[in-house]
């Protein structure tokens, strides 16, 4: 059994805050600071350049991989990290339909995050490819022999909606196409499970519920049946079979490698590096159970004591993620009351107050404390002040 | 005058070693590892999500970009931070690229680094344009009227040769052709001026003469005159004009701002950030004086110590970058020997050392040191050891 409260002690959670924004920005893990410390001194400083190879900077971003591998249900070697969400999306989607070259169709859904629907546009258009857009619940039937490759982020960062990876991914290989899944909102917050699910794609981001700390890398992995064949348009020299031999012309390195760009970023990755040795005693059974445990009493009790919001995630918890959505007319202004008050949530337009539950360190305190204030601040309409409505750059 | 003692000292250098490696990765600026901790303690652990306003992270890209810029003789607002110079490069040529729809042709020499080769290689197989290489020496010649982008390496990563912007700009020019300017070796070594020489794009890295650390992020500069047409294949969300409307479909941002794509990396931006101070006194006109003044002495002292080696780099200082190669037979054995000596340079295969030298830390005592280490070393052929034999992952 996974000892939670032993995960929470693993993070910094300020004095006097309940945290329900880890699915925006995960909190700090102590060991990270003294890591990243410790990198710089020991490793930068002292190494210099020799750190690429002594220090082993220039295999972390597979070793790192690895172990996120295990929370998505992937295999050693198969996934890497760098860049960020965005680029990731980019090469696995170009990857993905350059192996289905005679067909011209991405299909997305209108749930997605948008940046990566940005992203495919940009493709589709550079490509000659077309992205489609529908609703969530419009995905499978939108699926045909046109479909190259199917976009779909599976966790919804507003509802929290859960989509069902097995389904749509069987359905779209029914089809000829293949899958790009953005696991932004799942990696450590569901119990992922790619390689059971048999998807082709996946990508995901790191400052979330893995907490690797702002602008942290991101993840890409490969099923193996395309590691060798997979060529994204992005080819950069550390995904060169041979990057030290400065050869002009590119070649690709085998599997996964080849999904490198870039020189990675090592201060951040060791950042990342260390938050992840919280995972190492979590069970994702565990953390599921956990997940669910949390969502359900928030819900519940939300709905008991504040009838002005309106549920915007499935009730169904099989059809959600780790994170739960309410609606209000002025949900911006009571969000801002809300952080005022020691409650960290976030704001998603146009009227969405979101709360994500992270297992690793929120618990049932949390899930009172909130609602708690959260329906102090609807029954006195505090959030009904100027200052609360002035919205910033950011949220 | 620039006081190159003090910004020597604002340096960690390792007792012993005589570090001709900048040109490569930076040594830490003993102020990125306070700053960074503080930036893990007080913002990110603190601020949690807010740190993205309050703390400034999301504009911290433009802000350091600004810093930047003044090295490159761009402008205020001009410069933005991101990435990896191999995914910046890919948005430069393409974004180049899409102002000349009607050309083909992306020309560059076979002394760029690979990487950029690369990027432009797959960039120009996804939209049908086709990448030229030719000799450095022929890239004026080979500029004709197909031509789409100039896309060049100002000075040179194994010979040091620097390129002169300003004429092959122009002749790109009267070709009717944009020019995009890699400057990863030219940032922080020599005075360039992209204004002056009306260039339309650059990029570059920080983790070389601007001592960022190792994978610190990329920059990239667009003209003005192109800042509201250029558009980049990638389109992230950071990039669009309203973020956190999450609208569906994308809309560039005004400006140098459509270059970001997505979540910046801000541990990392942030050691970069505080590596930058030490350039606040810094005048370009001293500094590429300083950095002419060592390579003149390194050079004379070399070919007068070391009959054994082959100058690799331009005789004439005003062709050269910051940095110089020699050839040797046996280059990789003798820099291992080096290194083993505790001088620090670099081996590019087949056959060049490679030396920076960075006027922020570098002094003539470091010509000294390592002119008297290498002399000794081709002497006594204690480079003619096994074990400087042995071929590690990275050089």
């Amino acid at each position: 059994m996974t000892d939670f409260a032993s995960t929470r002690a693993a993070f910094h959670l300020p004095e006097g805050v309940t945290y329900l924004d880890g699915n925006s920005l995960g909190p700090m893990p102590h060991a990270a600071k003294a890591r990243v410390a410790a990198m710089m001194q020991d490793e930068w400083s002292e190494m210099l350049i020799t750190g690429w190879n002594k220090a082993g900077w220039y295999t972390q971003p597979r070793r790192v991989g690895d172990r996120i591998a295990r929370l998505i249900g992937a295999g050693p070697g198969q996934v890497v990290m760098g860049d960020t969400l965005s680029i990731k999306v980019f090469q696995a989607v170009s990857a993905a339909r350059a192996l289905r070259p005679d067909r011209r169709v991405i299909l997305s859904d209108n749930g997605n995050f948008p940046s990566d629907l940005y992203v495919a546009e940009g493709l589709a258009r550079a490509v000659g490819a077309e992205l489609r857009v529908v609703a969530p619940e419009e995905v499978e039937a939108a699926i045909d022999d046109h479909l190259a490759v199917l976009m779909i982020t599976e966790v919804d960062y507003r509802t929290g909606r859960r989509h069902d990876m097995r389904s749509l991914t069987a359905r779209a290989h029914d089809a000829g196409a293949l899958t790009v899944w953005d696991l932004a909102h799942s990696a450590g917050a569901v119990d992922v499970d790619l390689t059971g699910a048999d998807a082709d794609f996946a990508v995901g981001c790191t400052y979330k519920y893995l907490n690797g700390g702002p602008g942290a890398p991101a993840f890409i992995w490969v099923h193996p049946r395309h590691g060798d064949a997979a060529q994204p348009i992005l080819q950069g020299w550390m995904g060169h079979k041979s990057p030290f031999a400065f050869d002009l012309g590119y070649a690709p390195a085998p599997g996964i490698e080849r999904m490198r760009v870039g020189t990675p970023p090592v201060i951040a990755m060791t950042a990342l590096d260390a938050a992840l040795d919280v995972w190492d005693d979590v069970n994702l059974s565990d953390l599921r159970a956990r997940s669910v445990e949390l969502t359900e009493a928030f819900i519940a009790r939300v709905e008991a004591a504040c009838p002005d919001l309106t549920l915007h995630s499935p009730r169904d918890p099989e059809r959600r993620g780790s994170q739960v959505g309410f609606r209000h007319p002025q949900g911006y202004a009571v969000m801002q009351a809300l952080i005022a008050n020691g409650v960290i949530g976030d704001f998603r337009a146009p009227d969405v107050l979101r709360f994500g539950f992270a297992p690793l360190y929120n618990d049932l305190d949390d899930v009172e404390r909130a609602v708690d204030t959260l329906s102090r601040i609807l029954r006195d309409e505090s959030w009904n002040n100027e200052q609360f409505h002035k919205q910033a750059a950011v949220t």
